[in-house]
């Protein structure tokens, strides 16, 4: 792409601040995108930051605050003075103002809010009332309605006169004397209509697509990727139209929920960002850890159980941390094909039956294929009683820790719990109990123990 | 939202079609958005799917095609002759009827395309030749352009002429006599502009957005998603435009991308479906058991070291599997954050050195609160010396396995090595062994073996 920041060019940067050289700051990082003036600014120290932000046209220093790491901003609003914000917000639209006044401080909210003008203040005001997670914490009030009854050309000239204040129109909504929705209108049709007609008789009414205010953003996402929409309005519980969410605001809830898997799956329970505090970085991971920590107390227990035979066998101990992994590796592989599914919304209807089905057989043919591998190994690099012991132990693990793997979390989905939450340290640590008791009972016949 | 696909209304329209009852598919079926249709597909047999399929008209049929789920389509096209195919696939979008194709064995590709007008059927020949994850790949062909030096009511009747063909326009491309791209026009643009204005007066020209044919499906949605764009247009190497790619597609391959992510993380090496066939899905997960399989056989060789030691105290085999846990959970969870940062581009230049200083002091902050956690726990169980020894141990574990954790992927990422794969098995294979190493050698030291 046209735009790269390189390491070369940031030292650059940063040395023509130093020297307060405003001419190249003007010739060449203003004329720059947003997005690309905002990860130079993330990149630099705040001081370095508000020199370049301060040469800026406010327009241009709204669009780059919008795009700044959110720590990167929340360290950089401290620096502007509200008044100024006021007026960068005023300039945003909707919902990216909201995202910013919503990360800061009641006190500082209340000031830039008093500075803005009535109109723009009472729009956010409201917006702040809705849950973040939801289509109404995500919509903004720019869009562009028609009435029914409108001629087209009134409809282009309604157009014209807001093109200032929003800024991507794909689509012109519809709505009757209630202000309810009843359809759509895209800016295609209304360039390919004829002038004179009036909207009730080119506007489309099929298979329309809409959410409500108090839906959840993850439903929104589902719903824009299912029918493949550009945007979609947003209702009140009235029916009545009250904003728009576009794709580009969808588009990170996905990410952000994709992170989120990532690292339920990984063994962390709050979403992090890699720069948050220590103390809030330590929270999110203990509760796995000390789930952890139970698994293996509860595995010592099992362990304890067989003090005599492994003082007898000591050998027998040497497996240990290969059956315990292994039925950990395999649980988490079958779960997260499940989770996924189920995350993704895909044959939602093929039986749980098939599933495990499929797991179990699949769980036999890598148990054989591992069980003869390691039964060669361990016969080589031991002796040929505990090559059996280990071997059939690990068959039978990997054939549970596939079963226990789809089903925890099916069953965790049919009782409404995240199944994300199921991958990772979880299955590891059930199958890491379960693992070491079936390859010490193995252990014991074999050895006659 | 409207629709939602129920199982009672899927036992119903399975009962519908037993009666061959024609007039409910008219009545319920065929009205629904093509996306609810493919849903509903998905879950019934062949012949019921058929049944449905066989009452919509050809533009519908291709639309409900594209929207199948991938493996129940390449069973649905089977039983659907050429010349159906070929007018379905002249009716879809040249990228969605291209993904099509390429799911048809080289015979059928070669019988539907011969059935094809013969510009349909070149246009789609030449996008075969790209790499599915390539911008080339991913494009469609159909886009609206204007020349310079055309008047704006031009580009309203170029607009109406290629209204049918032109699925979503959202931006008319601006190119000059050798067809290189020189800007964009919005479509807001033409509407608000004076008819009698000419292209050049109008368009824009800063900050424009576009990729080239051979770049990289994940470089393309990086751009798309940096710039908030809904579409982008493709230039080839010359530079003249040879396509578009809009946000939709774009969305499934962030998908797809984080799927893969997920899965890696997993310990999964190939993208698979949850519904692939056995061999496939054995074959994609062998990979990480056999690296697990090692790091337990490396772990025994640790463990054997110290087969005099267990034999003496058995009760130091109780905690193995709780260090050899804790060190790959510890060493996933760091990593975990790692990866996502790099996978999500932030703060590329924040150095090395502070990550690890940040990972190692949560390494310290964790190992402390874990370790007086089990000491506590192990000597009340057990017995002091081994609470001592376990304490310790996991202490030192989790430091190293937190700064393993950030080390390592960082070290892939230098080495162009995607790091997703350095998560799930792989560290916590390491850390296995290196945990077993230490806890031994702790061991030895308190109880003085």
């Amino acid at each position: 792409m046209q735009f790269e920041l390189t390491r070369e060019y940031l030292d650059k940067i940063r040395d023509e601040i130093t020297i307060n050289n405003s001419q190249f700051i003007e010739k060449e990082i203003i004329h720059l995108h947003p997005a690309d003036i905002a990860e130079i600014l993330d990149e630099l120290d705040r001081d370095e930051a508000k020199f370049i932000y301060d040469h800026l046209d406010s327009d241009l220093q709204g669009d780059v605050l919008m795009e700044l790491d959110e720590d990167v901003r929340q360290n950089f609003l401290e620096s502007i003075n509200s008044d100024q914000l006021a007026i960068q917000l005023e300039n945003l639209d909707s919902d990216d103002a909201v995202d910013i006044l919503g990360e800061m401080s009641v006190e500082k909210q209340l000031e830039v809010i008093s500075k803005m003008d009535s109109d723009n203040a009472s729009e956010l005001v409201e917006l702040l009332n809705y849950d973040e997670d939801t289509a109404g914490g995500l919509m903004q009030t720019e869009f562009i309605k028609a009435k029914l009854d409108w001629p087209i050309n009134r409809c282009v000239i309604e157009l014209r006169r807001q093109a200032e204040e929003v800024d991507k129109v794909h689509t012109i909504y519809v709505v009757d004397n209630e202000d309810r929705l009843v359809g759509t209108l895209s800016l295609r049709s209304l360039l390919v209509a004829n002038a004179k007609s009036i909207v009730k008789d080119v506007y489309e009414n099929t298979n329309m697509s809409y959410v409500y205010t108090n839906e959840d953003a993850e439903e929104v996402a589902r719903v824009m990727d299912k029918y493949d929409l550009v945007s979609v309005p947003v209702l009140d519980l009235q029916k009545k139209l009250v904003g728009r969410i576009t794709i580009d605001d969808i588009v990170d809830v996905m990410r952000e929920e994709a992170d989120k898997d990532f690292q339920m799956a990984s063994g962390i329970s709050e979403n992090v960002e890699h720069d948050a505090g220590i103390i809030k970085m330590s929270r999110a991971r203990l509760p796995w850890l000390m789930i952890g920590l139970m698994g293996g107390v509860l595995g010592s227990q099992v362990i304890g159980n067989f003090e005599t035979q492994i003082g007898a066998i000591p050998s027998l101990a040497f497996f240990i941390p290969l059956v315990a992994a292994m039925g950990g590796n395999v649980g988490v592989q079958s779960s997260a094909i499940v989770v996924q599914s189920i995350a993704n919304g895909t044959s939602q209807f093929s039986s749980i039956l098939s599933r495990v089905k499929r797991e179990a057989i699949l769980g036999l043919l890598n148990g054989v294929i591992c069980g003869v591998f390691i039964f060669g190994i361990t016969w080589l690099l031991q002796d040929i009683r505990l090559g059996i012991s280990v071997s059939i132990a690990l068959f039978i693990v990997i054939f549970f820790a596939a079963i226990f793997g789809t089903l925890i979390p099916l069953i965790l989905h049919k009782y409404k719990v995240d199944p994300a939450v199921a991958t990772g340290p979880f299955i590891t640590t059930l199958n890491d109990v379960v693992g070491l008791f079936i390859y010490f009972a193995v252990g014991m016949m074999v050895f006659g123990l």
